[in-house]
């Protein structure tokens, strides 16, 4: 067996080592969590920041710690089927219509990240296309997103194959908030079509990464079903916020999408990295794209009749192998409870919007884009100086907000303008953080705008 | 702020919530570690079962915990910097080549699955291709596996866009111990070129799922070369086994690969799910694939000139967002030490050489392949029977095997053969568990030929 020296003695799951050490790491991150006001951690309001919670932690160690992997049904029948009753839950906590979930005849599954998500239907939607058009004409179909989508809807139809050239961004605009509108779509399928394209595919964002800009679901859905296109609802960050009455009517119209990628528990939901919430219309024209049946994974699930065969989720996403997720929301569900969770998104929504108050009434300040989750898009106004050099003194106001190592924030550029965004999401940010970072942000405005002598 | 009361008393991270409920579930999983030998676990000889251990629950606890998320630089230097550091590390162990290094221009990622290292290497591939040949010519692309490629090759052709009609299989025998011949190639690649045809990706396999089959690494590379396609080689599993000199070998010929799936940790290197290295020869052909550089993203790493600019690892994966999975691999690697992992592999090697032996010895039984790894393929020898009653034989055998609930064991076909595999690759694995696999295996074989009067 070689010349090396043979450790027989390794027992890498001794129930006494894996509980020594597992304790010394828990002991660990408690401390650092206890002393988390030292670091910068609750002041992060950059890109969106991703959830953490006891529970989704627990949850986590459960699917590692038991380390099953529902690939197919056999492999670990009881995570496959508790998988298909949370996705469920899920729909039903934000309003989604019966069709879109196993109870109507759709479905869910819980994949890594809107990235895969988008791969899947890009995928399922061409090769629904491409069965009757033939693969060839894969050179024809166009993909549909505004300016506002986020970069993966094209980063995913280029690695499905779509021409590049044929990804197509609509523009938007601050009259209707950034929101695409089903005028300018019909106006751009229209000149396709008549160049001999074929529409494929339409994205549809509920809360977009830069401003937080809201696309009009209903509308663009009965734009989409004109032309035959597969409808792909986005709300991976707002999309927890409709467990709330209040926002459950910006995912009005979610009927008539092909599918829907309706949030990303591990962003806004207290779910630990990673979870993400994908809903289809039709399983069979999903799983057609992502289905594979070789011999050394035939199982008892995928070979029953008569009643619907059970779920192998390896057809329900790129990989084969897969995390055991649903445990994970599943104690998070259980353990905060539909008032504890919203609850949460209240508290958010609630610092967003005395933030956003704060910046509109100091008169340095504007407001780029009406606030409408969690996210809040502003700017030093305008002063004597022109658009250039206001961008460059807000440039100089947020670099000198994170060098503090006080706050992270990050920026985004709209109609050529330079805006800070800050995102209240932390699952450890509270108010008093908010308020912090606008004390913060405000004495780092005196100082540039001195400097400049403004 | 709608009509629900607000719970401002949920601290999600609160240390002591977090300290006790964490422990809760650490003692839960001991128990259940203790009383393993209760359940079938340690019998799990199906597929290639996936490993766990104390440091690598460890490791994942670390990353969940911390929440940080290395996707781009700025967003945690530290846990980018260390991933290239870790990958760095296990090429070397594993005995790569300095060309798929970072510190010979190459350079590796980790990431969840084989089959998103493959998407992300066929996309590349494509696009490479497409450069010089434009779009419209993807109808010519052709990927070339062999019978006995992971399936997942074929769905990542797909996913991608290949046509469906040219992903090519070809026929492996038992001649070649099942593996892929360069002769087999260079006749159905000049084939292909002369009807039109251009040859893409070739995938070698080390380490077949079916029968733990090799394919000749060199011998493929040089053909894959003179034709110009993308050699990728496949090393899911046994790729692990290369940290002991006796298995290097199989590597050989390793620096022709454009791209080297070499293994995934968490399959039979103790670290728990997921963990999948991947390494690529060319880092600006491979993120020229998946790079996107949307405003919101924009950092300091991203915009550093000079040296050459940090890695936003979004760029080498198809996710945006992805896991700290550095940390686990680090604390696996330091915790066991190549020693330790050496010896973890040597136990299950001699594990499956002593079940192949025993096998061989029992005149009812045949080994179907010789075992190379951990892998023993055999079934009940043909016996008065014709062929289709020898594979009901073993059909039965299996069932009454496996819903006996003291092992696991799954099936293959091969030249139209049913034949068992056993892997023995389970963290909790040891001999005395084959023994008693092999103990169950005689025990039903001889009900079952008494009930066939055999």
């Amino acid at each position: 067996m070689g010349s090396l020296p043979l450790d027989a003695s390794l027992r890498p799951l001794d129930p006494e080592a894996f509980s020594g050490e597992s304790r010394a790491v828990v002991n660990f991150l408690a401390e650092y969590y206890c002393d988390v006001e030292k670091y910068p951690s609750p002041g992060f309001f950059a890109y969106y920041p991703f959830n953490a919670s006891a529970a989704g932690f627990a949850g986590e160690m459960l699917s590692v710690g038991l380390n099953v992997v529902p690939f197919v049904w056999a492999a670990s029948p009881a995570a496959a089927e508790l998988e298909t009753i949370v996705v469920d839950w899920m729909g039903k906590l934000i309003g989604l219509p019966q069709r879109l979930l196993f109870s109507g005849g759709g479905g869910g599954v819980l994949q890594g990240s809107t990235c895969e998500a988008v791969v899947c239907t890009l995928a399922a939607a061409r090769d629904r296309a491409l069965a009757k058009l033939g693969h060839e004409n894969i050179m024809k179909l166009v993909v549909y997103a505004s300016d506002q989508t986020h970069v993966t809807i094209q980063k995913g139809a280029r690695l499905v194959g779509i021409p590049p050239s044929n990804f197509r961004v609509i523009q938007t605009s601050a009259s209707s908030g950034y929101g695409l509108t089903a005028d300018a779509i019909r106006a751009a399928v229209d000149r396709h079509v008549a160049n001999g394209l074929v529409p494929l595919y339409l994205c549809a964002t509920v809360g977009t990464t830069g401003l937080g800009a809201v696309d009009p679901v209903r509308e663009l859905g009965e734009e989409a079903q004109r032309h035959g296109m597969w409808l792909h609802v986005d709300a991976a960050y707002a999309g927890s916020a409709a467990i709330c009455p209040e926002f459950e009517g910006y995912l009005d119209g979610a009927e008539l999408a092909d599918s829907h990628e309706a949030m990303n528990p591990h962003k806004w939901f207290l779910t630990n990295m990673d979870c993400c919430c994908l809903w289809v219309a039709s399983p069979a024209t999903f799983t057609a794209a992502l289905s594979t049946d070789p011999e050394y994974l035939k199982n008892v699930g995928t070979n029953s009749t008569g009643k619907p065969a059970a779920i192998d989720y390896k057809d329900w996403q790129i990989s084969l192998t897969r995390r055991f997720r649903a445990i994970k929301l599943w104690v998070v569900l259980r353990r905060y409870g539909a008032i504890g969770l919203r609850g949460y998104i209240h508290r958010h929504v609630a610092a967003a919007k005395r933030f956003e108050r704060m910046v509109a009434e100091d008169e340095r300040f504007e407001v780029v884009v009406p606030r409408k989750f969690l996210l809040v898009c502003f700017r030093l106004r305008e002063r004597i100086a022109g658009d250039d050099t206001v961008d460059d003194l807000n440039r100089e106001l947020l670099a000198a907000v994170n060098s503090s190592g006080r706050a992270f924030i990050t920026h985004f550029v709209v109609d050529g303008k330079f805006v800070i965004r800050l995102a209240v999401a932390g699952a450890m940010t509270e108010m008093q953080h908010v308020m912090d970072a606008w004390a913060l942000l405000q004495g780092k405005a005196e100082e540039v705008l001195r400097r400049h002598q403004l």
